[in-house]
């Protein structure tokens, strides 16, 4: 057990801060990020960012809220705050925020020429007409003076419903969006009262602030976000900025600051190439121009960090949006000096790919983020299960299996966990080896140190069971989380039957994991890296193999290299680094065979070329291993229960997916082992428009 | 005026058809197509589906309706039925569409290995375990047999939910989806008793059949949809399905027979590659192993087709989902005989892209396609505006200013429209002469014949006014609708700053105008295309100057060639297309400057490279005409409206985007032309879950 004893130093992160007429508790702010909830799911909204406030953040805000409907970015959902239907489903949040004792934030904005006007079909608003970089087919229009003014009207008009439905801090959001785009000189090309000098292109964005304070000011803090990315297209030199802040300065209760930017992911920084505090050296540039509150981020996790960061004066308030989804309890954690039970954000970027593309958050060492409302999870409160007096077997200490184990534990089970190797971790263990990927052991750290804190839970590493053992074991339940390995026959997505190999001087065919765990390499200096899969290990083992020297060729029937990692904000930046390691890389080709010193490859057009090599490298498809499961199951089907355990299987061992999703599916399984059939997912809570029953004229 | 006649030989289109327990009034059936809808917008569903039932549609189908969580498709909105709430919701549009004397007919499906799984997280399902090319990082279960006996109930309950709310119409769904992953021996490698043989692989569908058939086939028709597509990867071998359709036959009340596949957009086919009832020679096949009706489609408008298929036996039921969008009213035209006002679709698939990535179906030739509800439009039905005594001057026929003339018009407004040149259309004169674009002249010609056929409207063509002409016109409103033109400037999206051209002997820089209006051409043997818009122009360049003979380069800044092509299904078959037209292309590449003789293009890695050429046509930006509407507004402002004509603009002159939402643009200045402020678009309704208004404690 920890020592549960604040270190002193910490202290100073648990000072009130005055922004405004509103006070902070504590340092700690949990700024807007996505989460594909918004003002869509309301119930959800209120339940996961009440969660931070139940969990020590002295402010916690929405994502970004577009002000009107000219700034429409369906499909991505954001917390619109177009009309009063919009302001009642934010109010839900602004109150379960308070119930905890935190402000509640709002991120007002207009996406200007970003806007993606899917849903209304109405003209985006930009200084000037350029078209938009993620649609060039959609130009904006350029805003006139009566399109400023409504804009303003707007503005303040969102700034009043947020105010009326309890919102403590109500923003001019600037960086990329309308009021940036104003101030920079890449985006504003006008000539009138609102373009050229710096005077003029600040103008709009002094405008709102003055506007939303005069609206709301003695209500509400008026905060504002910079964006600190002076060195990329589209920014603003830094000198600039510095004057910007001066000028604006006497409006604004806090600055917060960041650098977010439209051609890097700086504001988001996956942890395989920015470090934790990443930020910092730019975004404390802005302290020499303001005397107001400064609040700044950095995938911040470590309290000695945090409180060096406050000390120095850097920034005033602490940041965070990926270490607030990955543990909502940080603040309560460090307060309560249990610095080890902290469940440190691995940078991975899922929480990005899950709100953007998938609508509604997830994240990889919370299980439970999204679905505080939907499933009525918490990621530190658990319920005694009807069943716990049910002996249970843990068999595999991966991912999933630990979360579950965990899980399990904490519902009042008493866990054995089984596992073969000599040390827990699963597939984590050679992972965490790809270049970069470090951060994400992680998952395996604090799930081993939890196993270690539960009375109820023991786990036995180098053990490794036979069926027989099992059934013996004294488990009514039996979890097995024997994950999967990715095969070598060449069967992917987009090949169903096995690549023809020649019977006798073809090239080395490995996997993944015998590269990584066994430690084989290619017998000759060429590698190819056949990525099918799309994702994170394809390119870690071209960036590892190129690294130690190999000639390297990464090739994917993909249109991109690991597109999926464009998701997570990593994809650039990862071809940018495989460029830098002299990796080749082929797009949209396929693996036809491998030949004798080569093999064959397709291109888009069918055109068919030997390439050679001596090693191939197979990222094509993950199979369960379940050889146990199914040989159980095989033993125990028809078998009374009251003497045969009751088989279940978890994680990649039922079916492979992300780290994530198998780490959600043993905290799922452990959620619903007491309901009518643990194996079937229960239905989750769906927030939608519902028709109104009616009454039928029948009698 | 149009004679209002119907052909005889039209007559045998509106027979009734029997289907099982149910009578279609006529042959026309509006088959389930994808709409951004779902359960998600149960008002929008009800009011865009009952629309065609009221334009005469007999039978009227939704989206595809997954039944249950394993067949999660989100972010695309299906029409999920799930649960009892998402039964309530399709209620709904059954209703209305019962109360246009139609059958209702709904999609019910499993996408087994395919589903996005990204809304639920729960394992996704599948006959084998291989990833889904959607996401190869998600590989499905492969299903054992207590999955396949689950599926089976939610298939059978998701049914009875149907019957209860009052569908008349339940599939079994089978092409590409979970019944066809079974047949598919490219999916199915199962070696119990659902894989191997046909019998083996036919017994999940016909079982779901019996199941659906017992559970509600006395008060439903039951239908199915098989898809023809057995040359594709993925397919199934034409004579293994006529077996099948032996097979299954008893069970079956209707087949619905398509081109659906996974690798090629057969099923949804665009004009620029697929002609009008291009499925037929495929799916007629069928006919040979059923007695029962048949229903299917192939962007099918034209009647004296229709009933050339109807006569010949091919099918017995038109099926249309593209042509019911562009025109609901289809079958009723045909049926009065007001053939000329048939709205036809020019199958440019914005539907799709609209359905799929905005997530709320849009037409281009038909405004008014998912703005029933939301906006209350009807595409036949007007309301006189409340200002319609004011004579409106349209300046500009293009699609925009044509529609808007049009709307006013039926509004009740004398229109006239001034063109400056010798015909209407606009810029859809030069866009339908690219490559395989000719049928999206249809927008010029339906709107042309249908101001002939509009008393209080007049087009004067070869009319170029001044501004005083317009001043003076007697026009209480004028509506501008002067377009936009492409710059040659090279600013685009990517780059803000003019490209720099060398003062002499630069290679000549042509805009698509100058090549198709102009008919200017490179003085060379070589041109390069720079597309930074990504869209259709770029490579109907290309194809163009290739076919000519020239050696053409598609230069692009984007990932790929026109990715906005693969929102419409153009994409894959558009590169093709290049590829065969010997168009070379460069992609991740910008235009650095115009030099002597040559270009300097930067690659992805920021390397300079000089290519020669004698021309270059800038796909770069389109910039609004609107010099006319600057220097009205200049004349009009703060002039008394006693005397002044209130100045609006509509489509690409007050910003450009694609045809459809210039279109709606112009449609939507009409429709709102009496609000209060019609330069800024009203709110349209939204369907969304809002939480209840909470009664306070306060007194």
């Amino acid at each position: 057990m920890t020592s549960d004893t604040r270190d002193p130093r910490h202290d100073c992160l648990f000072e009130p801060v005055q922004i405004g007429p509103k006070t902070m508790k504590n340092r700690f702010y949990a700024v807007a990020h996505s989460a594909g909830l918004g003002t869509t799911k309301p119930f959800s909204q209120a339940a996961f960012r009440g969660m931070k406030a139940e969990g020590g953040w002295a402010a916690v805000c929405s994502e970004y809220a577009p002000v009107s409907q000219d700034s429409d970015e369906s499909p991505s959902i954001s917390a619109r705050i177009w009309d009063a239907d919009d302001a009642r489903n934010l109010a839900l949040m602004a109150e379960e925020v308070h119930e905890h004792g935190a402000l509640a934030g709002l991120e007002l904005t207009h996406l200007g020429g970003y806007a993606s006007r899917n849903e209304s079909r109405v003209p985006s608003l930009a200084p000037t007409a350029f078209p938009s970089p993620y649609d060039p087919t959609s130009v904006p229009k350029e805003m006139d003076l009566d399109d400023i003014a409504r804009v303003r009207r707007d503005w303040t008009l969102a700034a009043r419903r947020a105010r009326d439905v309890g919102f403590d801090i109500v923003y001019v959001y600037g960086c990329s969006d309308l009021p940036f785009q104003f101030l920079s000189p890449h985006h504003n090309r006008r000539t009138d009262g609102y373009g050229g000098s710096l005077d003029n292109r600040a103008r709009l964005w002094l405008e709102l602030l003055q506007d939303v304070k005069e609206a709301v000011g003695d209500e509400c803090a008026v905060a504002t976000r910079m964006s600190m990315e002076a060195l990329l297209k589209g920014g603003v030199e830094t000198d600039e900025i510095l004057k910007f802040v001066e000028m604006a300065d006497p409006l604004v209760d806090l600055w917060d600051i960041n650098m977010e930017s439209l051609v890097a992911p700086t504001d988001t920084g996956p942890s395989r190439f920015y470090p934790q505090g990443y930020q910092l050296e730019t975004t404390s540039l802005v302290r020499s121009a303001t005397q107001k509150p400064i609040v700044g981020v950095g995938r911040l996790t470590d309290p000695d960090r945090m409180a060096q960061i406050i000390s120095s004066g850097a920034l005033d308030i602490i940041g965070g949006a990926r270490p607030s989804i990955a543990d909502p309890f940080l603040p309560a954690k460090i307060e309560s000096g249990r610095y080890s039970e902290i469940r440190e954000c691995i940078g991975c970027n899922v929480c990005v790919m899950k709100a953007e593309i998938g609508g509604h958050i997830g994240c990889t060492q919370n299980a439970t983020a999204g679905e505080e409302y939907r499933r009525g999870w918490h990621p530190e409160r658990y319920t005694r299960a009807t069943n716990s007096d049910s002996p249970v077997l843990v068999v595999g200490a991966g991912p999933s299996g630990m979360e579950c184990a965990i899980t399990l534990a904490k519902r009042g089970f008493e866990v054995h966990v089984a596992e073969a190797e000599d040390e827990v971790g699963g597939h984590l263990n050679w992972v965490r080896q790809l270049p970069g990927l470090a951060e994400w052991g992680r998952t395996v750290e604090w799930r081993a140190a939890e196993l270690t804190r539960l009375p109820n839970a023991q786990v036995l590493t180098g053990t490794r069971l036979t069926d027989e053992q099992i059934l013996n074991y004294g488990a009514e339940i039996v979890v097995l989380a024997t994950g999967a390995s990715w095969a070598s026959d060449g069967v992917s997505a987009f090949a169903h039957d096995p690549v023809p190999v020649a019977e006798q001087g073809a090239p080395a065919i490995f996997t993944p994991e015998q590269i990584l765990v066994d430690g084989i390499r290619s017998p000759g200096d060429t590698v190819i890296v056949y990525d099918a899969d799309g994702y994170f290990v394809g390119p870690g083992m071209a960036e590892l193999l190129a690294v130690e020297g190999f000639n390297t060729t990464l090739v994917t029937p993909l249109g991109v290299v690991a597109p999926k990692c464009d998701y997570t904000l990593e994809g650039e930046l990862l071809r940018r680094r495989l460029r830098e390691r002299g990796v080749q890389t082929r797009t949209q080709t396929t693996l036809g065979s491998v030949d004798v010193g080569a093999v064959t490859l397709i291109d888009e057009t069918g055109t068919e070329s030997a390439h050679e090599t001596s090693a191939i490298v197979t990222v094509t498809r993950r199979v369960p291993s379940d050889s146990l499961y199914r040989s159980l199951r095989a033993a125990t089907d028809g078998q009374d229960t009251e003497t045969a355990p009751t088989i279940y299987r978890v994680g990649d061992c039922l079916t492979p997916r992300i780290i994530a999703d198998a780490i959600f599916d043993g905290h799922r399984l452990a959620m619903e082992i007491d309901g009518p059939d643990p194996t079937t997912p229960l239905p989750y809570a769906r927030e939608r428009a519902v028709v109104p029953l009616r009454r039928t004229d029948e009698s």
